[in-house]
């Protein structure tokens, strides 16, 4: 499935519930200055208008909305001016799922086949030699860490154009091991129109992401509506060169930046230059960020969500070698961070099942 | 000056003649999906308004307006996406002055001065040594590489609110050697056009700078409207720390990038992922950046600006040891690349000369 199918794709399946929630709040961000936003706010808040419809009510859904209609009223002392609304998201398992493994990692594992024979030395070094022998436990123990590791050292030699076209080749062809669809087709539909409801609140949305930068980027502007600037993510270094007079952009064998952990506030200061206001992630990778967050000398939001939901999508936490949420979770508690509790908080996962 | 008043100050500067303009462009920019941009530029062919009034009439102009016109006509078949329109402008000679020396020199050698206490190992190395015994002769033979690793080297230690403050502080009080003005009194006033009609058109413009990134983000944004995250520059590492637990980016005294040459377009990739369609520099240093702007499958447009006016402002261009112009002035001849000529193109050099 090429990208712009999977984007036809995605639409249709999102259009039988959310059609006219999604347009009244594209006619807010396409022009802003003309609505207005109190009127919005009140119509969503005596029940006209939800901008969130696949959030159950509760105070997850109710702190999330309080906070957006507090910083974007011009009378309360919670005001925040529109060129400090920056909110950063993880992606990986925040924005689409992230199990049974990191989906980048299967897109690494058909790339590191591909590339094997090249590469001899992969079949004794780790973690390369777990992904040829299919040894996923082993390949997981080197956790994320690993993954960018592998992805990083599988993209080299390509043009930056190449290497979207592979990208999304893959993603036109690859199907997720459980549910049988594109992985594109695993966006959390919730998050999707929470995104949308931010920009419609006039805040500039990031992904803050451990996943390869380039990784990405050939595909959230269409699934995601965020834009490839508005990407930061782990990188691998590249070079500028020139072939029969043609200037070119190619990846080198070199990590050049892990966005994950201590790293997520070091990107995000060296990509946005500024500190967000809002930041949403799911796991102890995204501390550092909800903390970095967490210090704005504006009223700040702090979202974790947790995956309680073995049914409809997983269940995992502290002891999980994929997203493990163990500290985070103890500070969030401690500070009073907003909790996603998949399971009850969110009435749908996934577009697809808005056919239903 | 502080930032604040210093945008007040700008802004009173050009009122006189350009508010009408102003207006009407931020009003498409405000709005630009209930604006009709075909309306516009039949407007501007026939002369009722003029988004470029500081540009004379000429070859200059009018490649710069066809380009325009052609790319945002959806019945062209030079038609450019909106996501695609990429606009990078390089910043030190370019947007602003560069001359004696760069600005950010200035600033850094302040900053040398005032930490040089703690630094007694500079008094004999270079570049520092040249700084503190006000020899501007040597200093100037290091170039823009020279003057990296000098603010580079006395950014470290600080938090990245720290700094701004330090760099609004010092924009607030220095004046300009020649002009006797903020150093951000001499920015472009037909720059600031160019970049407002290129908004008003739908591109996203960046900067893209060998300058040090986080001594451009504290003003550029009042400045040229270039918000925070759309600045590309040269950098130092930065690490995350919790100190009494509250989150901070320090700097460290280490080179992370440098956005100059062949970086520009590795920042360009890094940053924006995104072939620019649009590049606009002074010097050899921006050469690359052209270059690979060039190689875009759309139609792409790159502009040289050539200081010819010693009169108002500088001429310079190939034996220049700031602001370099040799080769890159061979292949804009080569290729048609277009050339501002700054004394026959520009009826006005600065915002503050509006006002006779």
């Amino acid at each position: 499935m090429a990208a712009k199918s999977c984007h036809s794709f995605f639409k249709q399946k999102i259009m039988k519930k959310t059609v006219f929630i999604l347009l009244v709040l594209f006619a807010f961000v396409a022009c802003k200055d003309n609505g207005d936003p109190k009127t919005e706010l009140a119509a969503t808040t005596q029940g006209v208008m939800d901008p969130l419809p696949s959030w159950n009510e509760g105070p997850t859904k109710s702190s999330i909305m309080e906070y957006v209609q507090e910083v974007t009223n011009e009378g309360s002392a919670m005001f925040i001016p529109v060129s400090e609304r920056i909110a950063t998201f993880d992606n990986d398992g925040n924005l689409w799922s992230e199990q049974p493994a990191y989906f980048q990692l299967f897109f690494a594992i058909d790339r590191i086949k591909a590339l094997a024979p090249e590469h001899p030395e992969w079949k004794t070094t780790q973690p390369y030699q777990s992904v040829l022998e299919n040894d996923m436990a082993t390949l997981m123990t080197f956790g994320e860490h690993g993954l960018i590791q592998i992805v990083m050292a599988t993209h080299a030699g390509n043009t930056v154009g190449e290497f979207e076209q592979i990208v999304k080749d893959w993603l036109a062809t690859a199907k997720h091991p459980r549910f049988d669809r594109p992985y594109t087709d695993l966006v959390y539909q919730p998050m999707l129109e929470l995104i949308y409801y931010l920009k419609a609140n006039d805040f500039k949305t990031f992904i803050v992401s451990g996943g390869g930068i380039e990784f990405m980027r050939p595909w959230v502007e269409e699934v995601y509506g965020i834009p490839k600037d508005q990407v930061v993510g782990s990188s691998i270094k590249t070079e500028f060169v020139m072939e029969d007079g043609v200037a070119k952009i190619k990846s080198l064998p070199a990590l050049d930046f892990i966005d994950d952990k201590a790293g997520k506030p070091v990107g995000i200061n060296k990509f946005i230059g500024r500190k967000p206001v809002f930041a949403s992630g799911n796991s102890d990778g995204d501390l550092q960020m909800l903390q970095y967050t967490d210090s704005n000398s504006y009223e700040s939001f702090q979202l974790y969500l947790h995956h309680t939901d073995a049914e409809r999508e997983w269940a995992y936490d502290r002891e999980s070698s994929i997203g493990r949420l163990d500290k985070g979770l103890d500070e969030a508690n401690e500070k009073g961070w907003t909790v996603i509790d998949m399971k009850n908080d969110w009435n749908v996962i996934y577009p697809f099942q808005l056919e239903k």
